[in-house]
């Protein structure tokens, strides 16, 4: 079975969501591959994934707001603090959402919901260059 | 490889968690393949999936209840609230549980635990129909 | 196409995380697979797994701690109780975090990033033995 992989790199601009279908999306195509599954998996502890609503760029607002305040910086019981404030909330976040997603596609078109756009949520204040591998498996 | 592929069209009726295992383990049946990965896929941001105890349901009651008391309606900082004061806290209960899960089989039937159930977990208070995208993957 | 799939049983020492990054990675070279995806599966719902850095010890015990606290025993409003005040936080915390990752491999290895590991995150006090069923996919 053919199998279409590569590395992203993708550069934040510090905290928040940053959408990703359309280099997701570019991959399948490059793939040439019709139907089948696209994994995409993020290598970092630091920022994770989410598939989130991309219309209402206040709804992504708003999720990223409440979550800093669930996992505010400078809780007085974190001891791993030595990579600054913001990175220990960084793993946390990561956790709570996700590493890998597995998405569908027909036709060479990602199965995703009319309202549904792929991120990369960035956890740490300062920008980073990430690496997103992107893996294109399924029938010619 | 052989791929089948099926979008499921599910009925919710409000919040709540709702048993897919059945309907999953059909389509598995239905593609003939013995061994191999089993791929679900929600289609929209204000539902969500996750795997959970099927044995007492008074277990996913209080799952429920914890989430709806961690995210409540009507929380003052939301301010994408334009389609109700059920949508922002359904956007997060989704980031916070899973849009796509992965799921091994082999001798035809899912490998899930003993305990372990599929579920559609509908965050709005209204019933909605919502896609869900089974994907099998593996060898005949 | 080929598929590996192994069960692998995991003995945990009560709460915490336990790493599992080098039996998946045994199994992926037993496969004699080169190019991927390997799919980790926890069969349970009162553990779970996460992947999260592996160089600071005091980064885990943090973001378990964290858990503990947004998760406490003993919730008056828990009504599934029976099999211990440790049973219904465990499944709360399962639902937090994952119960599937799926981690792309190139050259016979895994692609995870620097100070990535895999986790399984046992969430009941006492020590359990733990289905994790590891299938790995791809080119010969």
């Amino acid at each position: 079975m053919p199998v279409h992989q590569t590395t992203l790199t993708i550069r934040t601009r510090g905290q928040g969501t940053h959408e990703i279908t359309e280099p997701v999306a570019r991959e399948l195509a490059r793939s040439g591959l019709v139907r089948g599954l696209v994994n995409v998996f993020c290598q970092h502890t630091s920022c994770s994934l989410v598939i989130m609503e991309n219309a209402d760029p206040m709804a992504r607002r708003d999720l990223e707001a409440w979550l800093d305040r669930l996992v505010p910086e400078k809780d007085p019981h974190f001891e791993h603090t030595q990579e600054g404030p913001d990175d220990m909330p960084s793993h946390i976040k990561m956790a709570l959402t996700r590493t890998s997603e597995t998405i569908p596609f027909a036709d060479r078109h990602l199965m995703l919901g009319t309202w549904q756009g792929i991120f990369l949520w960035e956890h740490r204040r300062a920008a980073h260059s990430r690496g997103i591998v992107v893996t294109v498996m399924g029938e010619a």
